[in-house]
């Protein structure tokens, strides 16, 4: 008997479904009448509502830290009832369910590798398929499939051209990094679309300078507690993106921005050789 | 051995306690207490304070998606510490826990073969009963206990009356057909009272109008995707109602309406001989 | 074989990440990474951001609910990344982990047999330690492994300095009992930090009067519904604190206060003597 046979699979959800209705419950009791030994984990249900990008930003940032075989169903799908199909991949050890509208393509950037059907089977749909809820209807009894150990090839035909979501990338000009806020998050840390890793190989030690929508962020540092209380700092954030925050306050509030804010980062020594630098 | 005791039991929460404080927390650490082995479902914890009804359109929208043998346990109780009683029923192959007060009586509608009984015998309860949360002290270890197999007519005493729910029914007037919204959704979706199945018998095929509040609907569709975004459709919705939406949008919002909302259908041929009818 | 062995571990979660974001959903996939068969249960994630006191009292309010062995994981962190130590606790036949800084020290108070230890063994952490995010890097694998049988010993040295919470006792003066509001809940309750048992010795069964900044409560009950619609009362709350509430209204807008408001309960003989009574 295989060892992984022992651990109850996981299925993860993520929607913008919000948890006043009983939507997300309802996908779950379709996916226990299916696989009553399954273990589900919400992501998150407050994705905006139709908010493709945010869905995919958060997907991205949770599923690594879920072990591998780990089924994620994620439901953000404005596009229900047009001819939008539904995906079941397996990329990176790890399964994905959801509509094919970019919502998973943050996954596969730089991943070659990635198995992708379109789903296909009515065999494997609840028996009445609405017109407005298909992660009820088709995308939850799908990943409780899956989670039975149905393999993706039995659940429709092969794809290689799912959509892919146009998010806006950093962009390098003369002496400066150019990026963008692309999420705010319950504490008001604003998230940039700049990944740390990349800003630290650019500046090569060198001292930059920060703004967001033109407003100066004073301190790049390495931990919240290293500026006073209200202060605004740049630092890694647990994403491994540069993110931007403010002291035990909001920094979303404190710069009145959110998703869209223009973030520049400036090489200190053209910092200090600009013509209006006081 | 009986392939069910293999399947862990289920029991879901419904209440109106929100998610700020530990209140659902604490049930389940109850539940626990007593059957370490249960599964535990949420369905929402967002009813509108004190709101029977909203909880039992919730519940009617959702039980019926999870396994048989599936435990129900519903807590929206304004009338906790009065002597309104408490129910564990037996219903369509599944169990309901919670307070006699309506909150169950959109199961039942058309139901007969139900088993109720008032939960009466202190040795389900936790040793210290509160006059505020019942849901804790004599509902959750109730449920818990089912999940072990305790039969219903340990229980308490039968009971064949319970609080009926006063909702209001859609009503037939000439060649009208007169709703109301009932619930709205995290979408702006607004759900009526009207039955798309009833709908669709009612009209024989026949074209219809359709009002909320006065307002046309222009179009009755399948599928959301089907008129341009920000435009008033409606359709049959996951629920079998039928529902009022806005394309990407919000009808809630755009109609400046939730429950109480008059839904008006009439048929086309009367439509064209009102007398007030451009 | 232990009976204990048979039942999956529990973890409890209660944090300030709220439920927009995916921090908890990651911090469930790293400790499902370590021990997969454990069982997860939210306490809240609605915890007012960096409210160290609020998190206190809502654990407090929760964790004995839960059968011995339970281990809650809570994290209320505005030290993070700070010199503030991580902890792993056992008293009262619980665990807990989560940050040095008087999060856990309501559980206490009494209670001198805890065993508690500092967290120092990186090789019970992801294998990279973020400076943002703790309670997933250190606090969540602790839990997970704690799950596993791992003792405290393992963890840490030991220490008998925990940081203490600097809340608010009621006092006595005179003939009167001073407290004040420590939570508000959902539907509007005011919970002081009197509680309903001392009250009671105190009182003696003589009649008091009560106030909160001054308001006078007129109702002293033992069930909500003792008063009509729209009345302030008082009452033993489900924590078992003298609790301020509203019948089916919220005392916090009737009264237009929350935490930090003012209780006063006098004996009503004093009352009666009030030079300024009417």
């Amino acid at each position: 008997m295989a060892t992984g046979r022992l651990c109850p699979p996981i299925i993860t959800l993520l929607t913008d479904f919000g948890l006043q209705d009983v939507y997300v419950g309802v996908m779950k009791g379709v996916i226990l009448g299916i696989n009553p030994n399954v273990r589900l984990v919400d992501l998150t249900h407050n994705v905006p509502p139709h908010d493709i990008a945010a869905g995919a930003f958060l997907l991205r940032s949770a599923w690594q830290f879920f072990p591998p075989g780990a089924i994620h169903l994620a439901v953000v799908d404005p596009g229900v009832g047009s001819d939008r199909r539904a995906l079941a991949i397996f990329c990176r050890d790890h399964y994905f369910v959801g509509p094919d509208n970019g919502l998973f393509s943050l996954i596969f950037s730089g991943e070659s590798a990635a198995a992708i059907v379109s789903l296909e089977k009515a065999e494997f749909f609840l028996p009445k398929v609405s017109a407005t809820f298909h992660g009820r209807d088709i995308m939850a009894p799908t990943a409780a499939y899956i989670s039975l150990g149905t393999p993706l090839t039995a659940l429709g035909p092969s794809l290689t051209d799912p959509v892919a979501l146009n998010l806006p990338a950093p962009r390098l000009e003369e002496r400066r990094l150019l990026g963008e806020i692309i999420y705010g998050d319950r504490f008001g840390n604003l998230i940039s679309n700049i990944l740390f890793a990349d800003l630290q190989i650019w500046r090569q030690g060198q001292p930059i300078g920060l703004t967001v929508n033109g407003h100066p962020i004073p301190h790049l540092v390495r931990t919240y507690h290293e500026v006073p209380s209200g202060t605004l700092l740049a630092l890694e954030g647990s994403h491994g993106y540069l993110e931007i925050a403010c002291r035990l306050g909001s920094a979303a509030q404190a710069l009145h921005t959110g998703p869209g804010g223009q973030v520049v980062a400036t090489l200190a020594s053209s910092v200090e050789r600009r013509p209006h630098a006081p």
